[in-house]
């Protein structure tokens, strides 16, 4: 190789993509409104002993493409040493080529540790160790630098309604110039009534996150009602649901009522009851952010935990989740238009696991969209399995196609790791080659004011004014950008 | 912008694409074999008053854009002026890059009123405002003009069989010899069983527009056969049929004669029975085209009326349909089988409106194919959500590789709109652009003979052979083309 | 044309892909490890009388052309001599421009006859007529010379547990040291326990092969499992199951039993129980290939003989086949992880006829690869309408977007015609090509004995690995490849 793999016009594939690059977006701070990192690394601001843990320590993703390299689990998950893991990982590096996690591994590699003269594998391995350990110790590898470095202004981890946000409350009063943190509620468990005794472990920790009893329906409701004020008081603006389908039973309180009470005495539930209980709850969340203001987030097709065996030995998220084929569109209209009928339908961001359904949910969006806010329903970006140059190639091109570019909100990490803030960056390269290529064919004018304010307002300026968060990081006080 | 956004070479991206589209595909005729004209605006020849009126009223392919960007309803659909409706609209155009309004809205702008100068956005909205209205009182403004100088020869509009067809009729009279008109048979109405007091409102209006007494379900369908007669005669040659998915319900006779009856009484209807219906409707429809030689079109996929608030506001076709995920393999199979095992099948043309069911779609076609004409069964152009640059590419691609192009029937406007004729040049642009692509890339032969004749074979002629029009207008006598 | 349309950079778009082949793809031997070849051709080394007995005679791919270009069945199927046959065909040839059959047809008359200065059409098909049939009657177009030319070395036919493999046998006793042949499993009649007299007939095949008494359930597994021996002693390391949809219905042995006794008296089977036999058919065979370290190859998706009237006319297998739309996801985990639970997962292969499924199919791949073999579950290469350039290279970007392009077991002829083996050259093209255009625009690395380690994987290396065949043909002994 002359040339770095990983330089200055990775993926830029023509003079038009560079410009708009490096003139709009390359320098834009991130608005990071949906991930997983945890909120008591940064409020420690914890420093990463080796490469090993601050990269492989529960990526599932690596976990996965290692699995299906042959990796032995032992050098994946189990007991071999952090410095054998990271061996064993560094050798399968090669095979994963044309794979993101090539893309990301190098990317990350050059932004954080400078390098950019090999590509990680087998032999690169030990000198790659020893240079990245070495540059960990250092200040500004701890979790908040690593933030700070990466220009991210705002990060919204996720969180159940039970965690007391404690770690969010310090970070707050620490005035942090540089970014503010703000939980996300996620409610998830709180829906899963057919879990009998994870449901009742579930409503037990509810009661004491909530400091109320809960014997009915009505002190489940108040003490979840209560939790989503708290996360708005700490800045909260946005739900997050994981889902398989969406919900659209027909359902009234009496039922939910009567449900959560046969639950709660550990009675049988039906599916249909099951399917009830759940629209129910999906309703009321929905309820709950119309009333605050807050975006609404569903993370629809996910099939997890697909190999029983593993999920007895490694638990959840340990790379053994695929895609879905469910039917979404009739209850997602449904369950869309029962709030938009009781004008009670929040700001929502529906991510789609199937790219087979990105016509689907970007022709959805449009069936719920109105004055009070441009974009108000939204096709998220490309999640997860699509989180590649194709899969956001293909959701942004049907976004724009059937829906309205202009006003997306952009880009997440959906991380847990403090190492992905570059996927912000390779998602702006994807987007500014897509835009530099379509001038390039005549297919949007060369008029660089007109596709840069495009690429800045889906790079940044959109998710501010959607997310409408409280606050915002002192430094940023000096360039207000509305 | 040194350069006019929509020139000579406007998405014809090298220069086989270029030879390809000036020398075969730009001066053919079109053969408009769907779409959703206004006869009585063609009968009289009507000259529009404003840009709004002709541009903006009945168009929900821009309220909804319109509605996307935050535009409030007043300046949709509300009471506010045409001119404050169209400095809406153009507020927003550019916020639809990358969108095929952007394309089709400056497409238009410069085939009919020659702006090729500027892009319309809120600082141009003036000008274009006061040009083209001017433009727009001027004879060659008329809808029959813009017709006629768009070189459009058959038009065929979507017609309900309790239509009178006088305004057919009347314009048939005339023998204008630039395009001839037709109507074709859409009969949705004649199957909502279920939807009891309007399908009795319809059954009345069909006893007064074919001036029988229906009490039985034979005298229903004598009526719908004497209106399909009637069509026939003014020179229908297909009939239309919007379905959410394909029905293959079993049903008999008798049990339709049934069904028939208690819907006349307003009984209860069951699901299995409307299913039955539907399918026993669908099948006889089939079969009345099969008699006459018709084409038989089915819209598959639409999910209309998401909104319910919008609909009781504004009613069907204001911007709330979207996309569906039926399961249409088997049904779809089942149907067509039915009618092919009775050699009752007809010359069909199946639309689906989700792109991921493109290959399904092209490989049924497959299936029902004969020596008694090339092309029998068509996958239809890529429409509404699809009726853009990667919807008609994906469908044209998948079309290729699993079925033939060279005996597509090619292009419909399916539109509202007088100004809606570019849309065939747009098509014939991306054509020549993919083929001219293929041949740089060695794809197909670098034969322009080969690949012109098919050109002008899915552009123009494969639509006049499949359909079989009893008349042409006397300008085309001149050239015949078989 | 100044050029040949089959040229030696044929599909190579850039230079980096004309490296890749010529200096990895082009050399590599072939493995064909799932096709329909005739064996008792290849053991009578039968020479083909015209180009149509070798290429018309079963290829329904070009009978279901045809019927779509309105040729007569006559000339297709029916009566009319070969001679009128090939001119039939010749005549459309043009018509399937931008199809594959364009290519191959072009391709296999450029590999085998030398023909590349003519396309075929009317004009050109006296000349190719006799020019081919001249060629036929030489030594090096037999069967095996055919094979042979094309560096084949392992040819895997597909066989019902009842053919007695005489001629796989005979082969193997010759020791020809061109190539190895051997059957694969595949026991698909043995699971339609719904088709009364069929199946019944079935079993007393089973009977008569197997040499035993079938009357209970156990019976005809023992029977099955002596046959799968019987496979296995002639290197059979595969078996294969074509299935509209995977099952996973509950069952147990003694349902199973309970079931095949009705069967077996011929007393009616209800869906469930239908449904159960299935499931429980599939998993043993699966556990079957798990014990012996064979490969289990699912097709899943096609929906087959569509048209009733043409299958009474012609029966299965004549063109009247299309893609399905299932839901597969849910099913086929289930029936993935029961095995897995169970530690009897075999190494599998999944292939989907409905592109949409890709994603799903490559991300559920992931949920059960472990650490004894890279790979070891596997999204099998585009089939069927998917085997174009388009549908392979769909599979390959998503393959390597969510699983690991490395480590493909690559491309299978799926033919039946002994002049199909061009498809791997068109293979390895399209490959070099993706990744040769990936080179240039920066997305893998341009280090050529990286990509080109990965080609040699694929197109040749990887299936060896997988496959684990027990004999090689003696003329590879000097050149091991591990």
């Amino acid at each position: 190789m002359n040339k770095s793999f990983i330089h200055e016009n990775f993926l830029l594939q023509n003079d038009q993509a560079q410009k708009l690059y490096h003139d709009y977006a390359s320098d834009l701070p991130i608005i990071d409104f949906h991930c997983h990192l945890d909120p008591d690394a940064i409020v420690k601001d914890t420093q990463f002993q080796n490469l090993s843990k601050i990269w492989l320590h529960g990526d599932h993703y690596k976990w996965r493409a290692m699995r299906t390299c042959g990796v032995p689990e032992r050098l994946i998950t189990g007991d071999a040493s952090d410095e054998e893991k990271f061996k064993a990982w560094a050798s399968i590096v090669p095979e994963t080529l044309k794979n993101p996690l090539y893309h990301w591994t190098h990317l990350e590699l050059k932004t954080y540790f400078g390098i950019d003269d090999v590509l990680l594998n087998k032999k690169s391995a030990q000198g790659i160790w020893e240079h990245s350990n070495k540059l960990l110790s250092q200040p500004n590898f701890s979790t908040r630098s690593l933030l700070h470095r990466m220009q991210v202004k705002v990060v919204c981890t996720t969180d159940d309604p039970t965690d007391s946000l404690d770690m969010h409350r310090k970070y707050q009063q620490e005035n942090d110039t540089h970014f503010v943190l703000f939980p996300t509620f996620r409610p998830d468990k709180a829906m899963q009534v057919e879990q009998h005794k994870d449901f009742l472990d579930y409503v037990k920790k509810l009661e004491s996150a909530s400091d109320t009893d809960i014997s009915t329906f009505k002190d489940f409701i108040d003490a979840l009602q209560s939790r989503h004020d708290y996360f708005g008081q700490l800045g909260c603006r946005a739900s997050d649901h994981g889902i398989e389908e969406p919900y659209a039973h027909p359902f009234n309180q009496q039922q939910l009522h009567d449900i959560f009470a046969k639950a709660i005495q550990g009675l049988d539930i039906s599916t249909d009851e099951v399917m009830a209980f759940k629209t129910g709850m999906m309703h009321m969340f929905a309820v709950m952010d119309h009333e605050k203001g807050w975006a609404f987030q569903m993370h629809i097709g996910a099939m997890r935990n697909n190999n029983k065996r593993k999920f007895n030995e490694l638990g959840p998220d340990t790379g053994f989740d695929s895609i879905g084929d469910f039917q979404i569109a009739k209850p997602l209209s449904s369950f869309l238009n029962q709030l938009d009928e009781d004008d009670t339908l929040p700001r929502v961001i529906i991510y789609n696991l199937n790219p087979r359904d990105n016509a689907l949910i970007s022709t959805m969006t449009g069936n719920f969209q109105n004055g009070e806010i441009a974009g108000k329903v939204q096709h998220g970006p490309g999640w997860w399995f699509l989180d590649q140059k194709e899969g956001m190639e293909e959701q942004l091109q049907t976004l724009s196609n059937m829906s309205c570019l202009s006003h997306f909100v952009g880009m997440v990490t959906d991380s847990r790791s403090f190492l992905s803030y570059p996927r912000h960056d390779y998602y702006r390269r994807i987007l500014c080659n897509m835009l530099g290529n379509d001038i390039e064919q005549g297919i949007i004018p060369e008029d660089y004011e007109l596709v840069g304010e495009l690429i800045e307002n889906v790079c940044y300026k959109n998710a501010l004014k959607y997310f409408k968060y409280n606050r915002l990081p002192a430094e940023m006080d000096k360039t207000p950008i509305f």
